[in-house]
């Protein structure tokens, strides 16, 4: 059997020792762990992004992988922290929100782990990723149970996701994400539009209306706006070799409305 | 033996859920595979960088390392995806000129990968990397022969390197690549200069020409410009202590002229 | 037993084919090594900050770990290259103050690395790390003792850290790192200041002096500074949610000193 698969998700960033000694205290607990980067580049204390990184990510990996989150700005206040299954994996963070897809379809009680349990031995007010939520994660894949981390709790954090609103015409969302390539991602998804998915009148910005779900970025000329699925299942406004984001000016949280197109 | 490598090259940031899910891919289809990251951090929907840097990561492989890449404006267009064999190691992308280099020292027919014989039972428009290329390179970390993927193809797609032109005197070339640090890096090798390189004067941009080749960076004083052969065997223009590019303002695509010092 | 395990810093950055150079070294030589990335984010030619993120990041890898370091301004001139073992792990770099930390509590000698023993056959003026320090790192995985790879030396380079001052009332120091949160870490230890940590007066930049050594971030209100002892075991000044180093136009090197509270 391969060894197990721990994937880390963070705000760290890649300049400090932080991610570094998270992997060092996993390899020193787990030593046969195989540790996967999935980002060190979330948003400071931005735990939508991170929460939404996560979660298109971790759905690719196979049963048994834990992942370890931490977006974490209440590090060290009365926030707990969570150890639950999930989707076939197992899920270890914070309790503030960053869980939240996972949570949605968990399997089994949810555990806030009690860190004399965990026992690192040393415990900072200020690196649970070190000190707290990297030997829970080293534990469960020396083989603990969820159980042996904490007790079930009943009332963990969820991400506000109410941003959707669905009237007679149409629904209203928001951008959820921007990516690198100036993408912008809402959180309107497929499914959604899909009674008016063949002629749809798409609001976002100073742009003019779009009316087409196009398949690719390319199926409009460069520098032009497209709106389609993109790989997330959700609406997505791009432009053809450029930035919409900066072709629109518009950042994480615009509105954006799709509704079915009006005849005259 | 050891488990089988798989590199991956992108322009996907670490932002993203992007590089994470290639991962996760990876992992899910071939358990065993070791996934090492060359770069993610290639600028957007640069091809020749990618390039570059895949080249002159990838020669340092062992054989048998599967290496695959994804720098794809043409996503979702009718651009197709490849897969070969050269340098003993095996090589996935799209067919934009990314894979050039190893294209050039092919051994056996080009592949282009069939999404329907990878099956990957999912295939977005807009993601290949997920959809396409990481099933496929997983499949052959599985032991899949490259007939496996596809049908050959005769007319893969190379980029355009005819930026470097000899004469009597000397070569021009470009500057192909600026590192982190600032160094220009040309694509004038070391062998196209050999008739010349003891007595070599080097123009470029508004610097005074450059009249000899160093070892190495510190053969000058700090803040002096310099040029010698980099670890790519190409001609370098640096700066000890600086960057040259900030010092020249000069960026990639600059022209560099080599010829041989005139004796007056 | 895990197969060894590798660790790679360097100021390489992500966008350059250096990172995935020494990747690919380190695997030709050591097929069954096991990489991992501390940073590369490490700022260009910032031997004090290298040092800083392997210090803490190292110290939480197995015994056994080899740790390979490069932040080398100094690349083909005379400086050395230096392998010894400290803390029960091995450690391969440049002779410039980068392993500082771990020469303090070296167990046996230090050798300087002869590029003849270690033999990767190709020997660049510009990049070490792939020609001496990855297949140092290598050779070590393999079984290599240190005394295989060069001879003994007495002299090895400590950074200049000589910047904290005792005198009767207090310690000044400096600020040696400053996070990606903006958090300012300074060089005086939680140790150093044990007699007044009860009633300390804190006083940095413009800021107002701080009295108080809180144990996070949320136990001021947002937007507030508060003073703190860190993950690192060292005195930090941070902003609840927000950047010190933005707040009060703070950089890396600014003094910083802590003081008992006057009675008045």
């Amino acid at each position: 059997m391969a060894p197990p698969l721990v994937t880390l998700t963070s705000d760290f960033g890649l300049r400090d020792y932080y991610v570094g000694a998270m992997k060092g205290v996993v390899l020193s607990l787990a030593p046969s762990a195989r540790i996967v980067d999935i980002s060190h580049d979330i948003g400071a204390q931005d735990v939508l992004e991170g929460a939404f990184v996560l979660h298109y990510a971790a759905r690719e990996f196979p049963p048994g992988t834990i992942h370890c989150a931490i977006v974490d700005p209440g590090v060290g206040s009365a926030r707990r922290a969570l150890a639950f299954a999930s989707q076939e994996q197992l899920w270890v963070g914070p309790d503030n929100g960053l869980l939240s897809f996972a949570l949605q379809d968990a399997t089994g009680p949810i555990y806030a782990i009690d860190s004399a349990r965990v026992g690192s031995g040393r415990q900072s007010a200020t690196f649970h990723g070190r000190d707290l939520f990297a030997p829970a994660a080293a534990q469960l894949a020396n083989g603990w149970s969820l159980s042996d981390l904490g007790n079930p709790i009943a009332d963990p954090v969820y991400l506000d996701a109410a941003t959707r609103q669905v009237d007679a015409d149409g629904i209203d969302g928001r951008i959820i994400h921007v990516d690198r390539f100036g993408n912008l991602v809402s959180n309107i998804a497929h499914t959604d539009i899909a009674p008016f998915a063949h002629a749809p009148c798409i609001r976002i910005g100073r742009a003019q209306p779009l009316h087409e779900l196009k398949k690719t970025y390319t199926d409009v000329a460069p520098g032009q706006l497209v709106a389609l699925i993109g790989s997330a299942e959700l609406v997505e406004i791009s432009v053809n070799g450029g930035s919409a984001a900066r072709q629109l000016g518009v950042e994480r949280g615009t509105s954006i409305r799709v509704e079915a197109q009006h005849t005259a």
